[in-house]
């Protein structure tokens, strides 16, 4: 099944438009946990047991697996979810982006060695960066569009020909680099008129939208700007907020009543 | 010593603004080699003993490793440069680029699980991305400016407020992300006329120029339009034009061939 289409059937049998980032620190990981080995394996391994009912996605941000030399945990979180959420995909956050022959190794390290179902990409080098990862056809490809951090404005909002650095990256997306129908967007919560504008552009595209929660964006902006009917097209991202919630012993049931009450308040803007 | 003295006094030692791809790719390698358990090792250890005399940097693009499931090669590769060719930095190829504390993790990697001197930084989603790793004020941060892919126009090239976002992200390291003194342009050699104007607006800045040798890149035009005087402020780099120059147990031999033929190609074109 494809991508989107994974996700759609996640989200219709959780009813959740919840993505869980599966960001693990050792600074803020409980105490119980800190001691393994393998202690970002189980850390995660404890919040999807948790989680896995209320959410269409997760999302393991590379960065934080790779600069602790954890690889082999990221392979197995990826793993464990395949077997133990069945149905429930997840997209490896890697904001990858370089030319042809080198954005297929960065494809291949995605998609098979680590066996994610999607991938975000950085469209700064045009779509030599992106066609390797998007001729993955049933792999979803997630384009950075409209970003959440606050500097995100530096070159993302440069206006040229009447529209902003991110609005051309989303006709690109749009009109010419969804040939397989696997691309989607990245539209950070905190710019809510951004989103509306981008939505309205690309009814149909999926959107993956980060920063709600720790970083300050609201829900409701963003069911309110970014929803369409069904399910599917809208993955709300919380890491910190999810998986953080508590640090005790107690932390996973904390990350599902987090998890629980995000899936609610979004379901309840969308009434 | 800050990466770009490094890169000056190499270069200077060793008469040479080049800087060696080190790309491995399993299916190019001698077959002397490819038997070996650690072939992507070897092979970089060959190539370094035989160029190190010739070069001012070397440059590793992190996806080949990535890709292969070869990390610790890479590591070690770094480790060996280190220890058998002192005084030639290296340059991670990573082309990263995330939010703040997630960037703070891929300059960790980079940086200290990898040892890299320099690093390679994607700048699409502005100063947050770029800052944690502009903060290793010794490191060397090298922001994707014009890229030498044929697509690289499709951002890049967008006019906004009379300059070409490329020339936005110019400014912007010149002006305002350069406060240690660390931050260098990527600019392709397929791209001889825009080197030229961002020469002219940067002449003080470093510029690593990949796109000569398979990429077609004129070594001729970019010494014309991108050198000035003194060394350590241009960085040609050659990948698979130097690295994969032979195929026979003589491989070694060759890459020396071909990394001096393009030292004193460059050098004469100076002259």
């Amino acid at each position: 099944m494809k991508f989107f289409e994974q996700v759609a059937a996640a989200a219709t049998r959780n009813c959740s438009m919840v993505c869980v980032g599966l960001d693990p620190d050792m600074g803020k990981l409980p105490e119980a946990v800190k001691a393994s080995g393998k202690a970002f394996f189980d850390f995660n391994k404890a919040i999807v047991d948790a989680t896995k009912g209320l959410v269409c996605c997760y999302k393991p941000q590379a960065a934080f697996y790779a600069g602790a030399d954890r690889d082999g945990e990221l392979r197995d979180t990826i793993s464990y979810i395949h077997e133990n959420a069945p149905g429930v995909p997840v997209i490896l956050d890697v904001k990858r982006g370089d030319i042809g022959s080198t954005a297929a190794q960065y494809a291949k390290e995605a998609f098979e060695r680590y066996g994610a179902d999607a991938v975000t990409v950085n469209p700064y080098m045009g779509l030599d960066a992106v066609k390797p990862f998007l001729d993955y056809d049933e792999k979803g490809v997630i384009i950075l569009c409209r970003t959440s951090n606050p500097h995100s404005g530096d070159l993302q909002n440069l206006v040229s020909g009447g529209k902003a650095l991110y609005e051309h990256v989303a006709e690109l997306v749009r009109d010419q680099w969804n040939w397989n129908g696997n691309a989607a967007l990245v539209v950070g919560a905190t710019y809510p008129a951004e989103l509306a504008k981008l939505r309205k552009m690309c009814p149909e595209l999926p959107f993956l939208v980060p920063g709600v929660g720790a970083q300050g964006g609201s829900v409701s902006e963003v069911v309110k700007n970014g929803a369409t009917p069904g399910w599917g097209n809208l993955m709300i991202n919380s890491s910190r907020g999810i998986i953080f919630a508590g640090s005790g012993d107690d932390f996973a049931e904390a990350a599902s009543r987090a998890a629980r009450k995000l899936r609610d308040e979004i379901n309840s803007c969308r009434a």
